[in-house]
């Protein structure tokens, strides 16, 4: 079992709200930034992908949790790993604490991600070589 | 058993990203302009909440199928309507379909509400009389 | 000289920021979706274009005064016209009023558009019958 | 007279739109993340501006130029400096380069800044101190 891949966030004007706290629909793009850089250090260059293998990741589902507010100038963590994988998707498990992965847990969900043609949009077989030993 | 209230939106440059579709966090975006429209059709005003009265909804929890992307200038309907109440929250089911209610589906979800004081951040008892006679 | 096209747009909790008003950088959304309609009613299907022709109209220049705040639920109307006209730019006068034309006015710039090829970004003749009588 | 203050900030799908490239608007977020940690690297803690002492910087004016597009992965480096000061506002000079001050420069632009006080949006003095020996 391979610990989390960690990706900090600064949280700016940009990502907050006029209820003074981080848009919810912006956690999904912090979500976003730690999955590319996660993928990233398993060796997997998304724009060479798409542009010489017309193969593009994709999110099929998401179950997330807002379990408290972040506030701008707060330095976020946005962890993700791998929870499950299937023939043509996988789930990556993404938490969002605050400070570290001691501090608080402000969002917790599972996104389900699928491997498609990029020309087809058809479900294509999840290159699992890339998970080595994280495979759950 | 009420139909749901449908909210139109138009798809520009900015929602999409380089895969050339919907950016995934966007669609959250949609859904909240249908929410607050839905609620404004119920009589709630949001900002008079927040200003006056100090309270506010969040998002607790959201569940989203991502079915099938949207694309630049697509017409979409974005849907809400009352799926569940609890003291302190409320769930709303969610879709996005392209053209019409009878088009393609796209995104289906469910949205799970809270009532805050927006001082304490602490759970209110849901002001369920604005649902009236929608309630499931 | 013919009137501004205007197009309405309303404020929602995704365009405002912690200091309760709209994050500067979404006001070039705003004005993005009028541009985009403005040309719509002028003939012009920008996704055509991009998909057939292989042109693309891209923002070059941008001198922009933010001389008010808009505000969550504010009703605006944003305007485009044609302000000038090169070989392969076009100028667009772009203002934001609250509520109407005669409300008040918050934004006022002039956005310089350049007309692309979508492959080799190269510039190419702005189709200048697309703005007819409405030449400055 | 001073370097300018450089921050990376790396594009992710977020950033960019169905033309491939960074959305204009965009880059109006990544050059606020530069001002916020330029005037913090100066001292400037902005939440605590505007929680204790009801002070907010707000953008007046800008003028930018689109010189060439930033696109998917590409790593940025976003500068700001004072380039001019009045009683009551500030102008910042902002340009991003690819991958280094030596790279291809995408965007030049001049933000003005205004210091107004929270509660009454009226100007307030610009607290010059600040700037120290940085003033131009």
């Amino acid at each position: 079992m391979s610990k989390p891949f960690e990706l900090p966030v600064r949280v700016y004007y940009e990502d907050t709200d006029a209820q003074g706290v981080v848009y919810y629909a912006n956690y999904f793009r912090f979500m976003e930034r730690a999955r590319t850089e996660w993928l990233g250090s398993l060796g997997v260059d998304m724009v060479r992908l798409q542009d010489e293998e017309r193969r593009i990741f994709v999110v099929a589902e998401v179950q997330t949790k807002f379990l408290a507010p972040a506030r701008l100038r707060d330095d976020l963590i946005v962890t993700a790993s791998l929870a499950g994988l299937t023939r043509v998707t996988f789930d990556i498990e993404q938490k969002i604490y605050r400070d570290s992965t001691d501090g608080d847990l402000l969002i917790s969900g599972i996104v389900k991600a699928a491997y498609l043609d990029a020309d087809t949009m058809r479900p294509k077989r999840v290159p699992t070589s890339i998970f080595g030993e994280n495979q759950p």
